[in-house]
């Protein structure tokens, strides 16, 4: 009961906020739990952010950017489009966020596929719109009548899809902008491991997004800087809602010194995709099933004598975590509680991982 | 007309977004116009971002603590209240953001005093809620029998006042804080300006909070740090809908040493306040009204051959805007249009002012 003076606002009142992963302050973990990128970010982001201080930290007295306009040419040049294209936010949260308000309320339902990014609801609820959920047909196929029927404003397809890696060909996305009637948000947080985005695409058509974030493949998950690529219509009106001084000095530094090393990156990726699928050929030599990933995570189902399921799943995340290995797991989730999703580390951490993996099979 | 497949929420389809103060990107001018403090802030900023980057970046590749717990302590030890009573936001228009979600909708109505914070009629037309605003009882008295019969949930005081940077007293705070049935919010950016913070005082009541910001006391616009501090019981609401990493490791890096460097800070204050003085000295001494400041910035109503008003203001924003003198005005806001908010900055900037009102009052 509210016993305070003040009311809550309904749309806040029975919210339940987002558990972002664990990150545990203490060292020794071998963390393959949120996603993060396994290599250091390029070390010119550190000349970047030095000289963004000046000798005596003057610059930062006064105000960024607002437009944050050289981070927006910086992924305009990676994605081969224009800078009006581009919207730049306090990471792809900040963009979803915008995105939510801007195109949904009380009377403009959302629509997502479940599982997925699990912040849509959240963020849909805080807003008042309903959010429909679509179940995969086939385990990884799109509903597309579904999803054209659903009267939906917006619909968010996370490309390659969160927990469970799996990509969508371009072919389907143009079948979704073709059909759909309202705004696709194509949230492409992994596409840096899928060799493919659909950025170039959302930007030559009136109804379609992409959102991207340095979080995850260009390694900077601590500077907070994502951005977003659509028609200029829809980026004029995101301009319009977010916060005019959104991204700080440094984290458009930052950004911008990793968005322009190309050649380091492509690299780095490289090395992610191999090990990668040296991991899945050691599920698929141990019997497990997973999904095949596009990304830099792979969403596994364990089993142990023959079984799989919820018990499983949920012994070997404790045994790992016993092990101070963290990966991610959602045991309250009947869709997903059979499965463990295990970032991507180095060629070390995973070495570590399949130790314990049989391990635990033997024990 | 909308030719768009989709559509926009009902409350940003007729939304003006907020327009904040102008940002030349080109050098040579005297920035009077955004309320950044004109001296740099503390030189440990650069060791703590350097040592937050490691000597690889590697640590940047890792999320930042989501609860910015470090910040939080800093905030809660500067004020001598309780980390749990503290919340930490990119910027405090983030905060604000925060509080008009969480205590605003299309029944619960908002309150602020007019002239006040420009962006509060956005946040709160955003969120669908009404905004009442109230006129100043003899220019700088609050009408606290308007406020408490509002029937709003969430009230705004600005205090110091933007843009005439008149302080209240405590006395006026109890009062409010006593009559006023909701929650009572006092934007306190300037406060670091006034020698009076009604943190403390809002940490031991259930139903007021204080908003803060490290872009104008502590130097840092261009770092984007603020925070609340409030009952723990207000503080959840707002955790509940934040994004999860809304401030990244660097912010959190610099603003902890900002907020730990309380002599560095003292020394460059008094100046600010010194400036300030020698300033509304000047102004007396043409004969030009202003409001006493207990901010780093002073509302001036310029007159030249007795005349005040409109036209006069605006002339001496365009003949200062052509010595690259740059302050802020607003031409379209019939309640504040003639007078000029100038910041107070260096020593050597003000006497730039002084000089170019003297040569513009012969003109």
């Amino acid at each position: 009961m509210q016993n305070n003076p003040y009311k809550v606002s309904k749309n806040v009142e029975s919210l339940s906020a987002y558990t972002p992963g664990e990150q545990p302050q203490g060292g020794g973990w071998v963390k393959l739990n949120t996603n993060e990128f396994p290599y250091p970010p390029t070390p010119k982001i550190k000349t970047a952010v030095i000289d963004a201080m000046g000798s005596d930290c003057a610059p930062l007295r006064l105000y960024p950017d607002p437009l944050s306009g050289k981070v927006r040419e910086a992924v305009a040049k990676h994605y081969g489009v224009e800078g009006k294209n581009v919207i730049v936010g306090n990471g792809s949260d900040d963009i979803l966020n915008l995105i939510m308000r801007a195109f949904g309320d009380d009377k403009l339902k959302v629509a997502a596929m479940n599982p997925s990014y699990s912040l849509y609801p959240v963020l849909s609820k805080m807003q008042g719109a309903e959010l429909l959920e679509f179940d995969f047909e086939n385990e990884t196929k799109l509903p597309f009548e579904k999803i054209f029927n659903s009267g939906a404003n917006v619909f968010i397809l996370t490309s390659p899809n969160a927990p469970l890696g799996i990509s969508f060909s371009l072919g389907d996305l143009q079948c979704l902008a073709d059909n759909f009637k309202g705004l696709l948000v194509i949230d492409e947080a992994y596409a840096p491991f899928s060799g493919f985005s659909a950025a170039k695409f959302a930007a030559g058509r009136k109804n379609v997004l992409t959102v991207c974030t340095s979080s995850k493949g260009w390694g900077l998950a601590g500077m907070r800087v994502g951005w977003a690529v659509s028609d200029e219509g829809v980026i004029c009106i995101l301009d319009k809602i977010r916060d005019s001084y959104n991204v700080d000095r440094l984290a458009q530094a930052a950004s911008i010194a990793a968005l322009q090393d190309e050649e380091y990156y492509a690299e780095k990726i490289g090395k992610v995709v191999k090990t990668r699928e040296e991991t899945e050929a050691f599920f698929a030599s141990i019997g497990w099933k997973f999904y095949k990933s596009a990304s830099n995570f792979i969403f596994v189902m364990p089993s142990k004598n023959g079984v799989c399921g919820r018990d499983v799943a949920s012994g070997l995340f404790d045994f790992l975590k016993s092990e101070k290995i963290l990966v991610r797991y959602w045991k309250n989730d009947m869709k997903i509680c059979s499965g463990l999703r295990i970032t991507v580390g180095t060629d070390a951490e995973m070495q570590k991982l399949r130790e314990s993996i049989l391990k635990w099979i033997k024990e």
